[in-house]
């Protein structure tokens, strides 16, 4: 499976905000983030980068 | 391998942009993309959609 973690940068530091995610869909300025089980997130923050064959999704505010 | 496939969509169609994309980084109000080989492409468009475990990224302009 090819779904990915979600990070939020803080302070520098990456902290795990949501793991196995298939779904990111933007969402009143920031993002809507669905795991496959289908569990979702709301979080406002942008894209800082994706490296999805590390399967990573980083995340700023 | 995790990567995925961009797609630009344009008059509610799905345009091929981009194969095996390993990152996606925001630049000057669009998206570095760039493939698991070393490839670039530069972008100006928004996030419609991400399905991961499908290997689709949704662009827009």
């Amino acid at each position: 499976m090819c779904e990915a973690n979600a990070y939020l940068l803080k302070n520098g530091k990456e902290e795990l905000l949501m793991e196995k995610i298939d779904k990111l869909v933007p969402h009143e300025g920031g993002f809507m983030l669905e795991n496959i089980f289908g569990q979702r997130k709301f979080i406002k923050a942008k894209i800082k980068e994706m490296e999805l064959v590390d399967h990573k999704i980083i995340l700023e505010e």
